[in-house]
């Protein structure tokens, strides 16, 4: 299968159409993308993955009775996602998206979810968080974010915080870099890891404002989620190529960014030359208080 | 939790705004979106889901060593599917995008896959299949299609052939109306459906050309998915909101067209009005040959 696959020529210029990459609002997987159109496994000689039995299935249920569902916002490229406990209803929902807010409450009142936390992995600066919002049409609901965010919110969370529903839970862990406020979200089976920023499929968030630096997302990656097992499934707050999920071995591998020593990884992402979000002046202040800024 | 969330106000500008509802190349659930807009179950007084403990958690893992993946083409909103027996790599991609072929291809490496068949799950109108200028880059894959789409294909499948890939199959179900060689792939533990465009997540596929017909549509999925098990996935082969996955159990209670009657049904879909698809002139014929029509 490999000497067949090798002979793959790239079709380059389709992908980089079809992917729209100019629309990618907060630049975080540009370079990350202009890598694998330039320098592909395929054509590095890089050896493909050997999966062990249950690797790289998104359909791992180490967890019984969990409801999870992905969410997608087209204009930001954000992925929202919505956990819960099907015996409780009990239910958590992470990244939420101003824009799609009616569709998220639609969902959760089909599916008789009690939505407790509505979480975001980090302050974001390309679109507004609905969890302000959210507040105000759930009674009881509680926002969440990191502690080292700046922003403000019911639950203030670091490093070993749990957020429970019903009989699961997800654990904090800080891993600043893309900002100083980042968390990733971990399940208590360690099969799934809500990235945020910090690691994205075959990419990573950029450092260059929101307190952002190279060293210390290198460190909180490699420190905090490669040290997951490798089968944990990796669910970013953004792809802009159609990618869903990954895996912690899959990143550990093949990413672009991270495979790379800590002076290569500080030096790509300091000569990314990327626009800044074009929300971020608008974003920016209305996350830290929850998006509710100007409502 | 539910006389909470009744309290829900649509913010309907901007969910049609940052949906993109314009963007629906082949307009198939239009409609559907509307219907939410302006008829959802929030406001109908609609009982919310009653969920088994395993109900409606898109982690199932009833088959073990199973890969799954979820791949999305943003121009078509068109999702790809990418299935694989984690021990034998023997793998089988559905719905793959001429335009996505590239990044298709190198999951399939990295992974470390052999695709053995790519199947369509009908003869699109909106984007040209890979199926084709694949074949050309691996050698020994099968293209694969419905005997009654009117298609080329190395393999000709109608209802009950079995598509292996490892110790894993797919099911074939005939699924008429939208076109008459639409067909829905489901898994041997008949945990996951591939639905192609007979059953979008709370929309259907249009009826008005390629043989399409109001009646087949509604007897099809009533009778080849509805049969499904509740908790069963729908994994559709497009959608335009952002949503992922859905289950039998949802589109049975929530889908706003097929949960009517016969009557209603074929009313709805025949004043949808829709635009035809830009791209149906070119598609159609390239793919009743895999795509490769002018490659």
């Amino acid at each position: 299968m490999c000497s067949v696959i090798s002979r793959v020529k790239p079709v380059q210029r389709a992908l980089a159409l079809s992917l729209r990459l100019t629309a990618n609002t907060e630049g975080l997987s540009y370079a990350a993308a202009e890598s694998r159109r330039f320098c592909p496994g395929v054509s590095s000689g890089v050896e493909p993955l050997r999966a062990t039995s249950r690797s790289y299935c998104s359909r791992m249920a180490l967890t019984d009775g969990l409801l999870f569902r992905q969410l997608f916002e087209s204009e930001s490229s954000t992925y929202t996602y919505l956990l819960a406990d099907t015996e409780t209803k009990e239910a958590v929902l992470i990244d939420p998206v101003l824009e799609t807010i009616d569709r998220d409450l639609m969902l959760i009142h089909e599916l008789g979810l009690n939505l407790k936390v509505a979480v975001n992995t980090h302050c974001h600066a390309d679109h507004i968080t609905s969890t302000g919002l959210m507040k105000k049409r759930l009674v009881g609901l509680k926002s969440a974010i990191s502690k080292f965010s700046g922003a403000s919110a019911d639950i203030l969370l670091s490093e070993g915080d749990k957020i429970p529903f019903g009989k699961h839970y997800l654990t904090v862990r800080d891993t600043p870099g893309h900002t100083d406020g980042c968390m990733a979200l971990v399940s208590a089976d360690q099969s799934m890891a809500f990235t945020g920023d910090a690691l994205l499929i075959r990419g990573c968030g950029r450092t260059d404002f929101q307190q952002g630096s190279a060293k210390k997302l290198y460190d909180s990656v490699h420190q905090k989620i490669f040290t997951l097992p490798d089968q944990c499934l990796i669910y970013p707050a953004h792809d802009y190529l159609g990618q869903t999920v990954s895996t912690v071995g899959e990143e550990r591998k093949f990413n672009p960014r991270l495979t790379k020593s800590l002076e290569e990884f500080v030096s790509i992402m300091n000569n990314l030359n990327l626009p800044k979000p074009k929300k971020i002046n608008i974003s920016v202040p209305a996350n830290l208080v929850c998006g509710v800024h100007g409502v």
